[in-house]
Order: structure tokens, then sequence, then C-alpha cells
């Protein structure tokens, strides 16, 4: 385990604020404890000018001494067996919580992220909008049943899953009180807190240094 | 680690023959040289009938001895734990690997399936494509560099990126030489061959079995 440096844009448009993705790798850094230290990248360019650290022209990605990760869930994955706080350490609660996360990323999220992508496109109602909603109707049965996906506690793949539900446009399609206490619920921990305070003051004092 | 048991559908129509996820559990445990058995649950009632077991009503799911997981994804990370043949056993090498699954499931498949849903669903040309064109483009750009994702050798996350590119309408949108030799370099793999041939195989049986 070496330094950890999670890497953002140095600065982005209002809406995003809140929601770039390093606020997933902070956000897990402080749930395990975990020192970090930020450092940005030139939002000016963003699509080029970082394509041999991350080859679809995105952030997050992370240093850990010599290594190098792209793609938030990896990273989340990689930082969660670095504390017992993020994934647990039996075999069956870290399957569970292995099993939730993929579901975060590709059973949600594969439905509301493109799902999102052609609403503030302006097609509100889309041919996507039947197949999250089923998404999210199972994910709410679940989460009728219990108050974290996996292993009974807090894990990383609730990090994640709260981080992909609590998009508003989500949250607005629907009434699912069981996943709008969840989101309540995981996203009212301090680290979270701290963590979305932190990327909002930073793109904040951007806006400043652009004068 | 216990008995492995993939489970899939006992039937489907012709269209998905070949490409039912269980093909990639199928597919790790031949390259891992771990042995396994094939289960079915009924297709009829398949949206509820295993929700206990896959809450989102899909398949694969894998048991491994007690544990069970779902999500092809996470059972894939699951088994490349077992085999230094999926996954290497050095940090970088496995981080690496860990990415690029990542990637495949949430920048490239988070791209595709929407895309290729709306584009069965009659809109041939839609708001998706210039979004799944662009991470295309970026992952040729990727592959023109190298045979393969992680560690300069065949692993997992090889696996899972060929059988998400292999899909016909993915791999008909744009010439993308370096991407169209991967997908014949990592399906040209015996192992490849022996389970899609035992899916297709499977369900002419159910055919016949149906009468």
């Amino acid at each position: 385990m070496g330094e950890l440096t999670i890497w953002t844009l140095d600065w982005v448009p209002e809406r995003p604020r809140g929601f770039v993705r390093d606020l997933r790798l902070r956000w897990a850094c402080e749930e395990a404890g975990l020192d970090y230290t930020v450092r940005t990248i030139p939002f000016e360019g963003r699509e080029t000018n970082h394509l041999a650290r991350q080859p679809f022209g995105q952030v997050p990605f992370l240093s850990d001494g010599d290594l190098e990760l792209f793609e938030s869930g990896a990273c989340l994955l990689h930082l969660a067996r670095q504390s017992e706080r993020l994934m647990p350490r039996d075999p069956a609660g870290e399957a569970e919580t292995l099993q939730w996360t993929i579901a975060a990323l590709n059973s949600i999220e594969m439905a509301s992220v493109p799902w999102w992508f052609l609403t503030i496109s302006g097609e509100a109602e889309n041919r996507l909008t039947g197949w999250l909603g089923q998404r999210l109707g199972q994910l709410e049965a679940v989460l009728a049943g219990r108050d974290w996906l996996a292993a009974g506690r807090f894990t990383v793949a609730d990090l994640l899953m709260a981080d992909v539900l609590r998009v508003p446009e989500v949250r607005a399609l629907g009434h699912r009180p069981a996943s709008e206490a969840y989101v309540q619920r995981v996203t009212g921990r301090p680290a979270f807190r701290k963590v979305h305070d932190a990327q909002l003051r930073q793109f904040a004092a951007a806006d400043a240094a652009r004068g």
C-alpha cells in the first residue's frame, strides 16, 4: 500500500458539481481512514490531455504508490482490499459485497446513466424509462427488506449504489420509499458529507481562481 | 473453494443463443481448469421465479460451495481469484486486470447494451450512437497498441471485453480493425469455442425436449 492520490479535473461547470466521481474515491478513503491527496488535471482539453492515464478521457483515476488505476468501480474494489471497513474479510461477506458493487455498476448504472443522458438531451420519456423503472423496482424490493446491501452492515457496495441512486432525476423517477430512505441513510454518513462539501469547495475555489 | 455450479435458463429463443452470459462463467472455468456443472432454472416465469437468488430476474448466477453470487462480472472476479491464469498475482497485473474488467462493464457495456436495446427496438440511429462510437474509438486506440488489455497476456479482462465487443450489431458499427482482430484473437481460444458450442447444443437439446 503506497501513497494514495486521487486525480480529478481542476474545474467543472455547475451541474456536475457534487457528482464528479472522484467523490466516490474520497468517500471510500474517509470511511477506511486512509490518507489521500487530491490532485487535478486541466478541464480544458480533457478529452485528450490524459488519455495515457485514462483512455476514455474521464476522471477519476487513482495512484497508489507505483500503481495506477482508472474506473471508479475498480478503484473502489482496490481500496476495499485495504480496509475491512469497506469490505468484510470472510468469504461470504466479501462475495456479497463484490456482487452488489458490480450490480451497482452493471445492473443499475448501466440503465440509469444512458437513461439520464437521453433525459437531459430532451427525451424525458424514452425507450429506456421502462427498463430503468423495472430495475429500480427490483432494487426497491431488496431494500424494503434490509438497511444495507451486503453482510448486514455498511460496505463499499452501499457507497457505490447510493452514489448511483442519489442522482436527482433518478430519485424523481417514481415513488420508492425504501430506496429513498436508503439514499438518505448512506449519504447521511459523516464521510459523505465531508467529501461532498470538499468537492463543492474545490470547484468554487477554481471559479475564483479563473476570475 | 467449493463445488462450482453455473446456473442458466433451461431454454431461450434463437436470438440470444451463444450470447447468454452463463457463457462467460463457463469460459472462465475452462481457461482456469476449474471443474464446474451447469444447472438450469425454467425460462417460463423467469422474471419472478428466482428473485431470491438473482433479484433482477436474470442469469447467470454461481454457486461455489456454500457461496452464491450473481452478476457475471462479480462471478468472473470471484473465479479469477482462484486461478492465476485469469488474473496475475502481482499487484500491478492484478490492478490492471481489475481496471479493464470494470472498464468492460462500466465504460463499454454501459454504452453498448442500451444502444443495442434502442437499435433492436427500431431506432437504428439513436442518441447513444455517438457516445458508443466515441468509446469504441477510444478502445480501438488502445487495442491498436497491444494484443491483450492487461499485463501483456490473456486475462479475465479480455474474456469479458471480447464478449462485450463480439455482439454482431456492435461489431458492425464502424470500422475498427484492431478491435476486430482482438475479438477474433480472444474468441479464437479453444476454451471459447468449446463453451460456445456447449451453450448452442444445450439450447438445441432443449428445443428437442420441448417437442
